[in-house]
């Protein structure tokens, strides 16, 4: 708990927990509202290398959302992007099942390269995020590497040849974490988890388990959140049983587990205070064991980000003040 | 010396030796008159890793002109070319000094890649050749690093630094090859001198000190070159004492050698049975000690590049023959 301003907001930190497209949106609405009170951890266990060059899509999705450089109509990579890099890749016979346009490459081969002399992810992006004009701080969740691997009906898989390659098609069986268990969160995302002046932690839209699960496996990291002066409120990814984007009500379902805010409550069991769910599942939220905040959490807009963002940082700050927790 | 038809031209193979843009046009000439029956044996000296990319500008000159893909109004890169990656470096804050363009970066990173799992140049190089449809066998002059080290009023610069980061400005005392002591001709470049149905070697009419030296440099190429069966026929890359593209009437100037025909042939004195020069040389290298070809040597056309091309053979042909020598 901290000091609060005398309207009973705090002026703290936040910190969000952040995969790609989904989560990016809440970030971004965060980030307009927070500015460089916002650390926006985020999930580098996609991260992989290719052609040569390290790939991070999950805190390019951040950087270029942040950034205001995000293609909104495909949903990742950079606006006004053209593909002649590709084109000719294809024409030496090169891998062009993961596409990476012209502008894009710049951040991979200039990452690359920094990477090689020897410097630290976290380092590396933070250059990138002031360059693009990013107020807030984007963190990866470690430096160290953690590759997901995807156990599926057709084997296990690399993430980005089932994510991308496969277009998620494989049924999925189960999801780990190589390299987890070696991993340590930044020196940056300890500092900010441990912040004395810490508002709130918010648990972006993302695919819990392919985008904040793995942050969670890093270890150390869980106990962070838990142990953190500030609630800890999760958005959940779903509306009405089904996913804005992506694979999540998919994954769900191989996985057995139903599309349910309460299956997102389970999910995160023992770390949330806070759960914010659509109005489509206010009264299914509503049997939770956790605090429930209603309200639109699609996120078509910039001012639907920014809306659902100031809204679960209210939330938030409810659930921080005494009274709140028993109401 | 090799067998001949009847018409007295020889059916062999056909070595070229070339740097970049000057003499990559004599070389696409070559090309569409032999095809397959000629080697461009290419420097690799100014070679060099730029944001952890491998660059062989003089290679991918070569590659490019043989394959219908060069731009020709700049002289370097590919026809059609965009610059977003090159734009997008720039708001990183990365090095721009050494333009890259967006279709021109497949071939680096494809290359980088290759090489980096343990591929030699040579076989990349094949490789790519082969993907822009070039019949002619373009051989790096050896799979082994050679740096071309320019020493200068100003110190010694690495090559691309002075070529392209200072355009040549830096007033040249010296040029060094590092690493060619411990370099080898690659088995293809050996083969290819050796052959016994070798009918010339042609000195291209590239910078006979930024681009031809460092072939002469690796050791063994030169002895190649003097003990083939085959004539050797350079073509001055002068006119009435200036090049039509690059520095290398400056260099000359600076080196305090006169821009002469004289000069050309003195330079790869040992090494040559015949001189190509221009009309406009032709008074001038009368007095030389080789035989002497004169006809135009200008190649704005393909037309030119085709004409200069069958003139430096059928000059070729014409020393080959037993009586040519005493002409």
């Amino acid at each position: 708990m901290t000091a609060r301003q005398k309207d009973g907001r705090s002026p703290g930190r936040v910190v969000a927990l952040c995969g790609g497209v989904g989560g990016a949106k809440l970030a971004f609405g965060l980030d307009r509202l927070l500015g460089d009170n916002l650390t926006v951890v985020v999930n580098t266990a996609d991260d992989f290398e290719h052609l040569g060059l390290m790939i991070s899509p999950d805190i390019d999705t951040v950087l270029y959302t942040l950034g205001g450089l995000a293609d909104r109509e495909r949903g990742w990579g950079r606006a006004n992007e053209t593909w002649h890099f590709m084109t000719s890749l294809g024409e030496l016979g090169g891998e062009t099942w993961f596409n990476l346009g012209d502008r894009d490459l710049a951040l991979h081969v200039w990452r690359t390269q920094a990477l090689r002399s020897g410097q630290r992810l976290t380092a590396v992006v933070a250059a990138a995020a002031r360059r693009f004009g990013v107020r807030s701080h984007i963190a990866p969740m470690s430096d160290d590497p953690v590759r997901t691997i995807v156990e599926t009906n057709e084997g296990a898989l690399p993430f980005q040849r089932y994510f991308v390659g496969r277009r998620c098609e494989p049924r999925l069986r189960a999801v780990r974490f190589e390299g987890a268990e070696r991993a340590r969160p930044s020196a940056e995302v300890i500092e900010a988890l441990q912040s004395r002046s810490l508002r709130a932690i918010v648990v972006c839209p993302s695919n819990p388990y392919l985008s904040v699960d793995p942050i969670f496996a890093v270890p150390g990291l869980r106990d962070l959140v838990m142990e953190a002066h500030a609630p800890v409120v999760a958005v959940s990814p779903l509306i009405a049983g089904a996913a804005i984007k992506g694979p999540t009500a998919k994954i769900m379902a191989e996985l057995g587990v139903a599309t349910s805010p309460a299956a997102i409550a389970e999910h995160y069991r023992g770390l949330l205070d806070g759960l914010v769910v659509d109005w489509a599942d206010e009264a299914q939220a509503r049997t939770l064991l956790i605090a429930v905040r209603a309200t639109r959490t699609l996120m078509a807009e910039d001012d639907d980000k920014l809306k659902l963002a100031g809204e679960t940082l209210a939330f938030a700050d409810e659930l921080a003040q005494p009274t709140a927790r028993s109401q």
